[in-house]
């Protein structure tokens, strides 16, 4: 059993860190650092595992670009149920890194098929929220 | 409330069914038309559903290429947990609509940040039984 | 492979929208309109595909009664969880189907044994509101 | 908080049992008693609870019908997902008490809409096999 | 199949709503019985069956403290998801019989292994929130 | 938003590893190893990252011994439902921690009430084969 990488050098914590933190703001924005940040007073391990593990070592592997993670996240949030705040950051975060709302909209519309009409409703509505609050909604000129 | 849309012509049941097949046809192969076949003695109407509105209507829908249709649905289908059967026919979709094994076996890696570990294990063996019997397992020369 | 049924007629898609919309207020009356109302702006598909396919195609063919399905529906939106808002709707059309609050409160305990305490209690409380709203709540004098 | 009723007589545990042994051999049949012998070995206990509280305190209640909560339970066992073995049980029990192979192919064609195509399909093929073993599959002649 | 236990003394339904009771307010205290008199109007069985089942039948036993009873049960309701009341009460109870701040905050930072970041944080969420309430937050000073 | 702790030294990617495998060899003995040996040929980074991640830097924190992490586990995997091969290695790894058979048992049971019958029967199922294997079932002398 043995894996070898071509980037096997030595790492402290803090540089873990700092380097997940770069693309955490970069994917998700302050939304991102908001959520971490609100973490430091009751589990700021958490926090740094979000931001070190997720997001540095998982999320920055360039073997999905992060359009296409974020096709797989938003299949997940909305089949997970009851994880309404990160579809949040979420949506906000497929957004940043080029998907479009008719896209998004077409994702949720999709997931009604494997996950039912509920889950895919809670979804949409999140998506309603977060595109109205960046004056994306057709409907809210 | 009103919904207008280009193509409000009529079809028939059977029109449904014979254009959702063809895209069953197309992403599934014979694994899709399996799973239809196998309901013909138990839940007809099921498998006329299957094809018809998941193939035919929403599948099928310009708004989103089938590879990304793919990206959300393999994160749905493991986040739901107990979904292996139906995991099983989407990675052989996935494969079918241009999706590289590399790209596949990363998704589920990436779910492991939204689902746990558990369901991502889960997955992602059965990406392994998908990609042995394609002849894709590089373990398996 | 083929289904052929008795009503093989051809219908356009606003033929199926203004069926299932007759079914829709029919069972969840305002409620469920006020749902497909607000998606107009954000998925007006997917309010189409909740009133033509989930009521029109589905809800309305007479396999199963009315009543029969809202005690179905209440049982799978208290298991999957997180579906407090659908709950609310169908707790509401089990009413108007027939169903007596005494009824929807013994599904609710029964669910107890097959979902845990934690979802049970959650619906429980959806059905509180629910019947509050309505005048039915034997404590609300 | 106080809760009265009209049966607050002494009971041993045993007394429990009993009453709910025979409620859950008038369900579940042979099946049923099955899964609690199974247990003997391994938790004694969980099967006291699953006949002594389940089916002697809740299943038979008077407020909801055996047919009626079969309804409710067919729902949310398709919707928990990875509950073959219990959809098994609760399929028999469901013919058990009345309900008609037509009515069940269509609770769990109904489920598609709350829980989705996969978890309805994984529904659907525990029917087949429950069917087929009672000889009551149409095709199986 | 036969069930022997030492305690096999008649109880009527009271007896064992207060030996139910007398658990509940030990272990969750004024929030447990605050559940309960919220269910009076709409389900006071469900209120009974929580006291003299959840608690008095299960909760009670002697096979395992309730201590680690509470870390069992921070775990299925971080993965049930949706729900956070429950949490909400259970983190109180964990507290109460004798959890650190610091094991609990661990067991939910354990949780993202198994059940994913989403879940994690909204639990962590729930802690923040009751630690807070009880002025155990150290950046509340 | 600054994260220290006393541990911050530099590591390589296989210095992880090699902290995470004495970690999962010690808790979860072959069965860990043999999961982590079969994600080689199809995702050795999800291995890489079962060990380093989840027994490396998750499980071997002290803030919490491993045999409450186990039970904390145990809940989750329970309530998660479809992780049966998950529940197979985790309830050998809470034997191997110092968990009793009783305990584990008691536990099972208690996650009956959150969970609902279903699960806990079907997690109490995985404990009679593990336990059997061990040739630890009373029943099977």
């Amino acid at each position: 059993m043995s894996v070898t990488t071509a980037t096997d050098h030595a790492e402290t914590r803090s540089d873990r860190f700092e380097r997940g933190l770069e693309v955490l703001t970069r994917i998700d924005g302050e939304a991102g650092r908001k959520v971490v940040d609100s973490l430091a007073d009751i589990s700021p391990e958490l926090g740094h595992q979000v931001v070190a593990w997720a997001f540095g070592d998982i999320y920055d592997r360039p073997g999905l670009a992060p359009r296409d993670r974020q096709l797989v996240t938003l299949g997940m949030l909305t089949a997970l149920g009851g994880c309404e705040p990160q579809l949040d950051v979420h949506i906000n975060a497929a957004l940043n890194v080029g998907l479009t709302c008719e896209e998004i909209v077409e994702a949720l519309l999709h997931s009604a098929v494997y996950c039912g009409m509920p889950k895919a409703l809670n979804a949409t509505f999140v998506a309603k929220k977060v595109f109205s609050e960046r004056g994306l909604l057709p409907g809210k000129k």
